[in-house]
């Protein structure tokens, strides 16, 4: 039996001796990299943290004691050690466990997350809640370099560093986000890792000063200010200290040893503790060590090379190769990414237009309003964004860009459901939140072609704040479709009976459920779902209607055409086709379809049984 | 003619001498407080700001050079020397002069702003589209201390201090938001104010080094890297260095000749500069002095004694005496505000529940998130917030609450249009946010006593996310109303052949709508907005019938009914009004509710024009 099947919660891990914890770090490797390689997941972010876990959980007592993953793909190993190891086989597969903290799957998982930058925010709270309840335990937050570039951590940092309790941040410093950290934090961090032991210094100091003499109390404080003050001389504060926190480090992350010393003595702290820790992204991995933004989030790779299999081209890859044409003919064109240039397909952009590039870190809000500064100087920001990530910038969307009317074109990537990530990554409120923000239009291709026709629309003659949102994965739709006109919607295929109205990746869907229905329905094609083109809507009207849509049902595309049903007094029942009003689930997209009946089988069932509809 | 009166573009302030610079400053002063004594507006910071932009116009060339001012309400002095000077008694009056900077009003206004922390972004933009035409003017932004809490800042620096070319950050430091200034930020500050004249020991240390005398360009180097080094070892790096900028500071804000001396340095950097500049909210007015926060936005008052108009009780003070009240009783509930204790009515409740208090700064994702923690740790967290405020925490509210079914009050206070603040702080778009989140529950009040049952409801027997939406000001509704039933509709006067739904602050709309068309409508009032009682809208539809709601259309509560209406086929018409999909501009309630059809002679005009109704 090996070390970690006998690991299911921390007191296993206290029990074992230095030796045992160095074997087990490198039996949870072998299995992360088994596993991760039949299962895919995110892979290289859980090598690098393996120690710095397992010394957690030397030191900590998980769950008593409360840590928050920020981001938490990199809570794999904490997973692996609360008892569900066994369960790792199903990992991201629907029905399976998440790729991310769900309290809903243990205690260990003290609050769930996916987007970065929240885990102090998340473990103030829970500190507070143990302060006011008189609790003993100890609360903190585990996060990446990469957070450092999201506002939110110092609007937590600049709450928390006044707290008279004890609050353990960690900072897992691997100068990575996905891809390579950017900014003056990262520059900084690099200054502050390269320092070698700076808490080791000021303790020196700290302690040489320890030897003068003291009589009374409050002697005893004032020796204790002098005492700060002359180790400030000697050492400055650092941005951390300057935040209100003890700074310990930096920390070899894959040293055992020195990682339980320090959290050890940051348990002693009546007061917030930072706690600087330089771990290897991939580390014990060669390939993912080498190529460590490869292999972030991976599907199954053969573990031998770590060679991946090679995906269709995917919706991504379209958009990349044609912004890159187009930025070659037009020379106003500029990119932005929030830390995901290769993701989002801006890989070649940025490497031939470096000027014309911007990568400003995991910080959507700024990357919003910065693109409506370069609208505002002349230039045409193209800012590609998965759907969730553009929703961490709302009040950026609707004032610096839709209230001013700036041309800026959203590239929506991972629009509509996207799978394995689960409810944190759905794309699915895009629509919705874009639909109320004034001058704000909609573009959602079906296939590959439509993509590139609306591109070249919404970055060549639109005028005006645009989205184009177009799904995760390759192209679904066969359809003979029209060129792509603005505000245009169009009967792609005749019916009697029943209309089904569709954009993006439903319209391949709609098809099917045509095809089952006997040819029995009329398609409508809206590919501009705002503005909506109401005079095609209310054209083609049948007894029974319906709208599929690869997004939340309230507030969307559905609900734009109710309303405008609603006003003319139709009195066809409109069926809404979206997902529920509940957090949507992890799975792969078809079964994710099924579950909430929005695949080709789901839709005709529903229709067949309405009344009013006659099957031939 | 005064001096003031002679000025209407920069090259009007550069022409005075030093003298008339200080008489113009004067000037200023009076002309602000006699004029926003009769308008009302923004006073207190605009007084603290009169040198600091005088020496702006001074050293640069507005509207050439381009500086972005923070949140924007202190950009008065900015409107008064750049041609607004005559327009200024229609401040933030309907069809008057914004209280905000407006590119549609002026050059001088380069970017529209509103709410917090947005200037740095902006102007980051604006400089890379200024470097990428090769434009040669200088960018800027102006901000407070208080916009330092706001998460964005530091994403915005994070960028920006990478920069190889010239970008003017002005701190304006008065150590307060709207209330005092809290947190990690603002002591780093106030350590900082109290060090005199850091740039002048950096500048005075540098020069030592220089009498070394130097041969060649490879010694030049090394010598410059040496004694930059040095210059770090007698005096650290404070936090805005260690973000890449160049600090001035601290400079004294109501010095000019000191202001435009710094200034003058800063426009020779080829890198961008952060200037640290202490000011005096409310300087030269001494109530203001003396009550900064009261006279941060105000209305009018008598000139001689500060003396403010007594407002009738509103909804804020309505939700803080119940807070307190129910705080009173359960100890579980904790507050939580974005550094708005007193406007959001939690004045009583900051200072006798200190430990159950927390002012986070303007920082409403750490709000959201910081909640989410207290609710996980068993806590019941009330977060008063304006409605427009909390759309900048759409991420948290969804990921950190909604998909996680916390039980976290949201009081949503100045939901609906709010005035003369306009287009920037209407808080139009919250029903339509909230709608399509996963398990929020929003609730909307027509009167104080339907808002105390709400705010009992939500805090004490709901379970799960819920906002309580209040509009600004004291309540219309004279209706006799049931008490409040969680998901219950009801029909709240009987009427035939038009139905009215209503929710909030339009019921007073609806009794006056119903008296017009001689009681020949039929009104169901709608306290629960989501969960939809749909049983209650179906059962009471008549041949026309209408949604009222003080917000967008689009997405909103009439669109939540016209979903049920078109799902069902329901032939008769349904008109929904609401705010359209444009920004909404400022003036009285009042004048905009006409403005845009929603009060009650439009909504007549609008029904009794519609085919199918008949009135008696």
């Amino acid at each position: 039996m090996s070390i970690l099947e006998q690991i299911s919660c921390s007191a296993d891990v206290k029990k074992l001796d230095e030796h045992e914890r160095i074997v087990l770090c490198s039996e949870i490797r072998d299995f992360l990299i088994g596993t991760i390689s039949a299962t895919g997941g995110h892979l290289a972010s859980n090598l690098g943290i393996v120690e710095l876990t397992v010394a957690l959980h030397t030191v900590f007592d998980i769950p008593v004691d409360k840590f928050v993953w920020d981001v938490g793909h990199q809570s794999y190993v904490n997973k692996l050690l609360t008892g569900r190891r066994e369960n790792f086989g199903s990992l991201r597969k629907f029905g399976g466990m998440s790729g991310f903290p769900k309290t809903s799957e243990s205690d260990a998982d003290v609050f769930n997350t996916g987007h970065s930058s929240t885990s102090i925010s998340a473990a103030v709270g829970l500190a507070r809640a143990r302060d006011l309840s008189g609790g003993k335990y100890f609360v903190g937050a585990v996060f990446g370099d990469g957070a450092l570039t999201g506002g939110m951590m110092y609007e937590a940092m600049n709450d928390a560093g006044r707290m008279k309790s004890p609050l353990i941040l960690i900072l897992n410093d691997n100068n990575m986000s996905i891809s390579k950290n950017v900014g003056s934090i990262s520059k900084y961090l690099r200054a502050l890792r390269i320092t070698p032991g700076y808490s080791r210094i000021k303790t020196y100091v700290e302690k040489a000063f320890d030897s003068i003499p003291v009589f009374g109390e409050a002697m005893g404080r004032i020796v204790s200010i002098i005492k700060h003050r002359l180790t400030r001389m000697i050492l400055p504060a650092n941005m951390f200290e300057n935040f209100g926190f003890e700074y310990y480090g930096p920390v070899d992350g894959h040293n055992l040893s020195q990682l339980i010393n320090v959290f050890e003595r940051a348990k002693a702290e009546q007061k917030p503790v930072f706690i600087h820790v330089r771990t290897k992204k991939g580390k014990g991995y060669l390939p993912a060590e080498q190529h460590p933004d490869s292999f972030h989030g991976v599907g199954p790779f053969i573990r031998e090379t770590g060679e991946m299999k090679a995906y269709a081209r995917d919706y991504s890859a379209v958009f990349g190769d044609k912004l890159f044409g187009m930025a070659q003919e037009n020379a106003k064109i500029v990119g932005i990414t929030a830390a995901m240039p290769i993701s989002t397909g801006m890989d070649r952009f940025s490497k031939y237009f470096r000027d014309r590039f911007f990568d400003v870190g995991i910080a959507e809000q700024h990357a919003v309003t910065m693109a409506a500064g370069l609208a505002r100087g002349g230039y045409i920001p193209v800012f590609p964004v998965y759907s969730s990530f553009l929703q961490r910038a709302y009040d950026q969307l609707l004032h610096d860009v839709c209230l001013q009317k700036l041309h800026v074109v959203f590239a929506v990537d991972r629009a509509g459901i996207v799978g394995a990530d689960g409810e944190t990554h759905q794309g699915i409120y895009d629509i919705a939140f874009c639909s109320s923000m004034p001058y704000m239009s909609i573009l959602s291709p079906a296939s590959f072609t439509e993509l590139e026709e609306m591109l070249d629309y919404a970055v060549n003659r639109h005028n005006g704040p645009i989205t184009v949102r177009y799904p995760r994965g390759t192209e679904q739709c066969t359809a003979h479709m029209r060129h792509f006109e603005f505000g245009k919607a169009y009967v792609l295929s005749e019916g009697d009976g029943i209309t089904i109205y569709t954009t993006g990746r439903m319209t391949a869907t709609a098809e099917k459920v045509r095809d089952m229905l006997g040819g029995a329905a009329k398609i409508v094609s809206v590919p501009t779902v705002k503005p909506l083109d109401e005079k095609t809507i209310l054209d083609n009207v049948s007894d029974v209607c319906c709208v599929l849509e690869d997004g939340i049902k309230s507030g969307g595309f559905g609900s734009a055409v109710a309303e405008v049903f609603a006003r003319e007094g139709i009195a066809s029942r409109l069926i809404l086709f979206g997902f529920p009003d509940e957090p949507v689930v992890h799975g792969s997209i078809e079964e994710l379809d099924r579950k909430y009946g929005l695949d080709a089988e789901g839709i005709f069932n529903v229709l067949s049984n309405t009344k009013g509809v006659n099957l031939t």
